[in-house]
């Protein structure tokens, strides 16, 4: 039980939820010369960096607004009851910072941020930026071992390359960390894949290495639960990273978002995925592609930002266990 | 049979939707000194007033998107076939007068107009306005005996008190009403509630008093319809009042809110509840918390305005057959 | 298998997908006057009319937007792996010349538009506009004979007369249509009826002339599947229009439409109700009711392009087993 | 004095502005069968119709933002200190019922209804509607003799015949008036004209007949005085309507409008125009060419209200001297 | 000349300015508990309150946003060539704790927050909040003797009682306080008076008490200069207040506002007053009224941040000299 | 005089402006392979490419939004009367094809793709993009010598280097033009410079080189027609690049850009000074950084689009004498 005032958020009985210099869901903010900065068991990080994007860009702002809705969260799950606040010392590590004009810098730059929070023993939930953000994150959270992965997407994310020479991008992420060995992929499951396609190279990639796709019909068909019971299977026992796109959502739930994909699940089944993680052994994760120019309302951080909680829930339970 | 053509509202066939001054549902204008006021059965009333909102103000606008929108509806429910203008002489009473910047002061004058409303016979409709505007409209329908309550609502609403003085906002409501008699908590039932918590303490008042509520994971296992077997199980036979949040729909559908709260019913099931409410014996009826700041295309109060057509029918069929 | 470059529409791989002047699915523009008009198939057509439209205006600017969306469409369906390109002869014959301020020349344009089309053996698909340019499509279409049709709708639009004069309009087309023999109504099915009504008399037509009709309770009682296997037997062996009214769609899906109603199907059930028309010989098709101006985001469009899609799927697929 | 209570509006510090049922400036609605339309002697009247629009349509929603934001006016102009409900007795008339879908059938009922007006010696304030709409109004206006005409626009309107056949259209109505001798071209001023152009034949109409045009960079150069006091000159003693299409103003200032055209006047200067009619025997007057759905937050609205109203204390001064 | 890196802004060319938690100009965040609090010469705030407001609420979001967009301020004024973080030592001191449902406790805590600012020897610069906010602000900074006041506003807020009780909302702040004494009438101004108006009895008010109003059409036949230049000299060389209502900028450059006036001043003279300030002793600033439901854009906040930053430069000039 | 009816644009009395596949001002679609390409004298071609933007994302979407507003273009130009479409053939060549994850590799795709347009003797008028996109068109333009350079815009572009390693971004295009050789210094005028300033580097290497900076204050001082003629002089009679940024103009006229400064000329001015170019020897033209997601309406857009016809003018009027 985390009893130390130092680490419970503010509570919006005392100040309105809209007051208040704006942290990740109102933790303090503990960047790394911050005295208490050795204390943190999770730490949320944002990553607002979108150069990996072959389509409209923008999520490169999904912290600043992440942030800022975040502070509408509350101090436990109304679902499970679980508490995550009480579970686990939690701060927010403030944001990397990108290079927007240089692909490769920045890159360099997140691996070399997300190194020296794994080597404090943080596990990172990271608000991004594009999905090209969770290759660095995967550097440094895989580079002891490999890692499984559980994906939420619409889109697989296993390309090549495009436009003849980009290897780096947020349609290739997975492909790459395959390649590098970071995921195993006998423990690697694609939850709701859809839209139209370019062709099957990506899923011919999957197929080659034993990499789950569930597609989005499948899943209307069997359900979020029967889906997830699936997917811990998958990952098992291990270390597990869980990446999170938020275009997995259909695109009216979520319009905030570079590439959207029609037919996908709702907010509820959005949620019961994330609930579905409970009981892996999440050494980290990500929410990425929120693009706040395209839902100048919010609602598709504020989803975000409620998805972001769940997971945390999920990697507290396991921090306090441990 | 209401034949009496002051009380049709005017057709869509005759008068194009954006046409004219818009009353609610193309209603009469009857105010309390029009002399066909007396022959009001149920009487639509504006409540523009937000002044118990702690976090996002908006709904004072309310009535004026509500009346607005409510131009498009026609005269008969396309799904029940109910034709509540045949049935009862229903009529736009106007809008109650807030004081913005006095909230005792604005509860007394919202007591002192639903005291003429109820004295006239009259069940009030009302569209909101916050949630604290129902406990002013409470005080005056429950004057006589406690009311059954049927609340839709992803929050309790039954808070206690905020920022250390504040007793009467938009999250206190109910348990005023309860604790002021006006409620009866054996025939209370919440339907909807999710969302991050602030602890357990209004759960615990709930317990304590014998209030059913049905969370929303419960709801999406059971269904709309067997959901509202139970609620019209638990109100009975006995006057009841009707209390719709808009921000019981999933924010979606419903962004046009404050403080809205992810994972929630579809259109389709926000319809189904409100026609399951069939056959209870609803004494009045109010539709809050739609905020138009936050949904410039009215696509929250076009779907509220259904919601208040389909509680029109529920109460039109009551008074028909009295 | 079409593999002449000159029909193959632009990849996402080679220029990104907001590149480029704008054709509905990146396919090559070719006019009447084009020198390839007489192999192209299927004719994908811009119908920028909405002079029927008795209440909110906008369809006209349908096909700019639909077509800018259309630029997000890749080569394949990932649902069904039908690569209609791959199928048939396919491109953008542009948009018919409306008179915006009158009705009758306009209609007269179009069916002259639309001659020419089905002169050279094309068949259309058509992105309006509102409504009433399903009326001189199909004297076009079903100049020879009578089709079946298949109508995607929120409303039925069998209506009669508005405002005392007006005969023609986006409430009418397909009771004129079942007037002028247009369309066989044995053989006539409309799906997702709901809203209010104004009364019972298109019901009472749809009934006299054998017309059947689906309501929205029923089709979220049974599913899209099971209503769909209906519709196809109804709509039978023989030639067949479809039409889709994009408020056929609940309109939090798609709010970018002239007259919404509330508790309609989800985007799934909106993509799986056109996967439904499989295996029918729709000798022509559109999307219809898009209106820009109500959704500025463009949501709505990027949902209707694919729903094109889907038609054009099935459209493919039948002309490649001709 | 009008000192009769009846024709007072409600004012801001008894009733908040954001409620009560909206009519024109919070004035007493009074329709035809009113007891008291006999005394009214300035009516405000709605005319919902754009039938008349080439381009992007909207100007049908015109009306009911314009009563919205209306009752944001106070009693009194703060920069002349006119009191228009002092000296004038002015009411809501209620809207001109259209007919969306039949063009002359509209312009019948237009003027027809404005006969009425005309008959009960009531001076019309319109807010439109399309600029066709001032058509139908001068057709009654001056029905007895041709009236002076000043016109604020970016468009000289002053076109032929679109698309071959249309004659009756938003870009044609002066020229229309001009040749059934409702306009005297000699007492015709046209002020702010802007933008691209078709080719030079409405000027060669305008200049054929004697009507004055004062292009934009001719405003911008002398200055709103100035061009006043020409205007006023050339309008003369005798009646005189005053036509104000809101693309008269800069877009950025009224983006709400179908056919902008930048470059034009700021919010000052579209009020100055307005005082500088002072003096003048304003028998009538419209604001036309606002479009909702092209301003959602209702800007140009607000701007366009208070056009009205400085035209209101322009011609409630004229009303009191007589 | 500061040259403490604690107190220097953090630069766009390391970080860029989407990224990072959001303090006021990216300056370090100081609450009262920070060991270097008492270091601080001038403290930015938020005051996010708008518990005073009868018409359109919002502005409690203000800081908030504030704060976003003032991420995107740089070091230097490229106007003026201040530098303002080189002249004094400068620091977020975060928000004041409204309640949002109880007025005067509100202002019971504003004052309180403001007392130990002003003992700390800080001259606070505020983001409102409503204009009713500058009151408990006055009572702080003016608690000693009376200050000058320059106003910039399209309202007077001199009026008296709002709907029968209300005498505290944020028309009538500067009665208040010239009536407790907190400003010397003869030292105060208001520019930019403009709209319609309730009656006269503010500017009885303003008359009977000796306080300078400049209205719109005066400022815009003198120009922002030579108005300043008088303003300047009214308030003298004691210590002076400013309080800059957004409001006072014409809507179209300040959307995001509660109570817009049209045909203010354009953004170049916003911009103009406030450096028009240069000289004055000015003890304490804010810039209120800014209401984002209204501007989701942040165009609004934008300028505003601006003013802020323009207000800030003159306030380290002073403070530097001292 | 243009008499060939293929470089004749559509009217709008033929087909409504809102119909038809949108080509850059109704004009024909003329690629690299068109047979009549070598007949163009002026291309208008797309740069869909903002890989240099180091704050707010967008610009790659301003091509298709500018090519769908400019439908709304007519043949003549309202003010000078220059009707560009009789004087010179133009055509839209299409666009860049960029490779959005690739900064270098677009910067080589582009001036790949001017080499060409520039050796068949075509003037290019560019609709950007972010403001990088200048300097591989400078290398086309300017490969034979250097140009003279008139850039309109709220900000240098003459930095040297970001975060570090960026010496290619949108910040410092110009610094590298002129190190490059590109640009003669002598002749490069710079108007409208304003905003916070990182510090002095940048003025401090336009002075050096002899660059002229007019900045905002002076520009406001002079007006816009002074300011031109002393542009006309710097530029001279040699060949001249023009450089249009829309941040030039008050983000209020064009907020739809990634780093707007508040201040800045109005609508009317930002045509003046387009006009001004009159007379010299413009080689080639941009207008670049319009970023359609910040400004959802298309208000941007059009300004834009009336930006690039007067350009367009200017270049068409030379080409004729030439």
């Amino acid at each position: 039980m985390v009893t130390d005032a130092f680490f419970r958020p503010v509570s919006g009985f005392d100040l309105p939820r809209f007051a208040g210099v704006p942290s990740f869901m109102r933790l303090p903010h503990v960047p790394f010369d911050h005295p208490r900065f050795p204390e943190v068991q999770i730490g949320l990080i944002g990553a607002p960096w979108d150069g990996g994007t072959t389509n409209r860009p923008g999520p490169r702002h999904g912290p600043r607004q992440l942030r800022d809705l975040s502070t509408m969260i509350r101090a436990a799950n109304g679902a499970t009851w679980v508490a995550p606040f009480d579970l686990a010392r939690c701060a927010d590590l403030g944001d990397v910072a990108p290079n927007p004009a240089d692909l490769m810098d920045s890159m360099a730059r997140m691996e070399a941020f997300y190194d020296r929070v794994v080597a404090a023993g943080i596990r990172p939930l990271t608000a991004g930026g594009d999905h090209l953000c969770s290759l660095p994150i995967l550097r440094s959270v895989a580079k002891a071992r490999p890692v499984g992965l559980i994906q939420f997407d619409s889109h697989t994310d296993l390309n090549d390359i495009y436009f003849g020479t980009s290897r780096y991008n947020h349609g290739t992420p997975f492909r790459r960390a395959v390649e590098e060995g970071l995921v195993d992929p006998k423990r690697y499951c694609l939850i709701g894949i859809r839209g139209t396609a370019y062709g099957r190279d990506d899923w011919d990639f999957a197929a080659a290495n034993g990499i789950r796709i569930i597609p989005i019909a499948e899943f209307h068909a069997r359900g979020a639960e029967d889906v997830m019971a699936e997917a811990r299977e998958i990952a098992g026992a291990g270390p597990t990273y869980v990446t999170y796109d938020i275009d997995f959502v259909d695109p009216t739930f979520a319009p905030g978002t570079g590439t959207p994909e029609v037919g996908g699940p709702n907010s509820w089944q959005a949620l019961q995925v994330a609930r579905g993680l409970r009981g892996l052994d999440v050494v980290g994760a990500d929410l990425v592609e929120v693009s706040p120019p395209f839902d100048a309302s919010g609602g598709t951080a504020w989803l975000g930002v409620n998805l972001m909680f769940e997971m945390l829930c999920v990697m507290a339970e396991r921090v306090a266990v441990r």
